[in-house]
């Protein structure tokens, strides 16, 4: 977090006056005190342009605490419906993949709906007789806006593809509406390519032509999935960055590393800063300081062609260099 | 499906009398009757000791027809809840994952419950007020008997290592029936060493690290979806094979390759049939021929590792040559 405030002044004119408050949110309050996020906090978060979110996540929390009651909790009260996730192969990062070619697509994520609304329980519990469900809600304004947003990302691409996934062969009711929004949405948009895969087979070609994706609109919980499986594809979870938008602006945007928080090198200085870097670019772009994302992902791309592997440096050198490059 | 059915007449001893009996499901039949499957077919289906099941799939028929009214109603009908899933990187076959070790696994999927039991609907189709369910159902006598069979096959390798994975720090009900259900099983098990992972990390254990996974057993939505990309990451789904077993035996086992049936070249002569006949060794291996079930998967070895990508062979050669090395 350090590393991309870092770079976040480094990379700002110097006539813009940037403000920021920082929250204590996460493992180590939850611990003292049992809140995640209070109501107050929430309120106040409400005042800013954007949100920086730290990786979150800690073994000594139990599954669910954390991600429900802060992570989730933001996504779902601020209405950040895109869920927005580059996929870039950085030049002279390799991939895990034999001999692949450019990788550049985005992932565009439903992010308040599906099966990630908390819908579900169960009955005689802990019992043989137990039945537990869970409920993938899904509306027609909550897929169009996000349809529609994915529309106008790829037009304004270069290749102004869209893929939609889902898995409309079995999820028929889901499906069926993701899907004929999909194509309704499309007759407004006759300049994009479009194109739909399950999302067994999407993840197949993720491995075998990622090349192929531009921009893929999805679900909330196949987002998810595809997403890290993106990030494994390009380099790695460490380079992996996104932003929850609320592209109405009522609420503000968050932005945050895909990964984790790697509590087995917290403060030792070996964690790579990248992502939440990179997510700072998005969280500019997002404010409409477009050149300088572009200059925090050119220093980015110049410093990942001369990273050496066999001379690592810390959390605070790789900062550092970023800070440099961007505002020098 | 005749290189199936040749190959499985080469491995079955001379006394062993196979008799086979040939249904016309899928498109062809769907166009001409409307039928998917009859109640007629399923009843006489019961009779047998074992089905193998073309690949089905047809750009003509709309999406989820035959998919649910044939494949699924097979599933769920005979109650094959052990959806077997073996991913093997065969030698010489070139990975596109760069220099990667073996990679030798098995999905144990559950095939009977999770978001494919077509619990769902939706409201005011069609309009701006749709709002369409998927409901995912999970119930502890499904989630046990899976996790069990799972526990089994893993005891019963060298490795001895189960992976459960799920989503429960967001799917929380059914994340907890499955996780409590696999810790208390495994007591049972304790020469099974265990690990849990969410679904969106294994993605990137598959690509990353394929080679940790021994056993993994998942719910039915997820293992469609790891197990396309456990194909994948081995040498592609033209040789992923798949077994839908009734371990009671109460009705017949099924088995089918997990790639579809590439309409756009049936009937040329370019489909492999490799994956059809590895799902003749699973159906042999089900029903206590393992010697025979082993020189199948030799021969597909051995096969594969002379295969010349210059001198492509029509379908029929692949199969003589597999009858040909089985029976040899
Ligand atoms: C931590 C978890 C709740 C979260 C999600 O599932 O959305 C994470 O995996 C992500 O992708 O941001
Ligand atoms: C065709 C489809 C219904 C099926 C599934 O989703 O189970 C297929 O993808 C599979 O994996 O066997």
């Amino acid at each position: 977090m350090a590393q991309g405030l870092k770079v976040l002044s480094a990379a700002l004119p110097q006539e813009v006056k940037l403000e920021t408050r920082s929250y204590d949110l996460g493992a180590q309050r939850w611990h003292a005190t049992g809140d995640t996020l209070p109501d107050a906090d929430l309120e106040s978060l409400k005042d800013h342009d954007a949100i920086l979110l730290g990786a979150i996540g800690d073994p000594s929390v139990p599954s669910g605490v954390l991600e429900r009651g802060l992570l989730l909790k933001l996504r779902f009260a601020f209405d950040h419906y895109v869920n927005l996730r580059p996929s870039k192969l950085f030049p002279n990062t390799p991939s895990p993949l034999a001999g692949r070619p450019d990788i550049d697509f985005v992932v565009v994520r439903e992010g308040t709906e599906g099966p990630y609304v908390g819908n579900g329980g169960s009955m005689r519990t802990g019992t043989p007789d137990e039945v537990a469900t869970e409920v993938s809600l899904n509306t027609a304004h909550g897929v169009e806006r996000v349809v529609r947003d994915a529309y106008e990302r790829a037009s304004a691409r270069p290749r102004k593809k869209l893929t939609l996934v889902h898995k409309n062969n079995v999820l028929v009711h889901a499906g069926h509406l993701w899907k004929n929004i999909f194509d309704r949405v499309g007759q407004e948009y006759p300049e994009v390519t479009t194109d739909y895969l399950h999302v067994d087979a999407a993840t197949i070609f993720f491995v075998t032509q990622p090349e192929r994706f531009d921009v893929i609109v999805t679900d909330n919980l196949f987002g998810d999935i595809l997403t890290d499986l993106a990030a494994a594809v390009t380099g790695g979870i460490g380079l992996a960055a996104s932003g929850n938008i609320n592209p109405s602006g009522a609420f503000p945007s968050m932005f945050e590393p895909v990964h984790g928080s790697a509590p087995d090198i917290a403060g030792t200085g070996k964690a790579d800063p990248t992502a939440t870097i990179l997510s700072v670019a998005l969280l500019l772009s997002h404010l409409g300081y477009g050149d300088e994302a572009a200059r925090i992902e050119a220093a980015v791309a110049a410093d990942l062609a001369e990273r050496d592997a066999a001379a690592p440096r810390t959390t605070d050198e790789i900062g550092d260099a970023l800070a440099a490059r961007v505002s020098g």
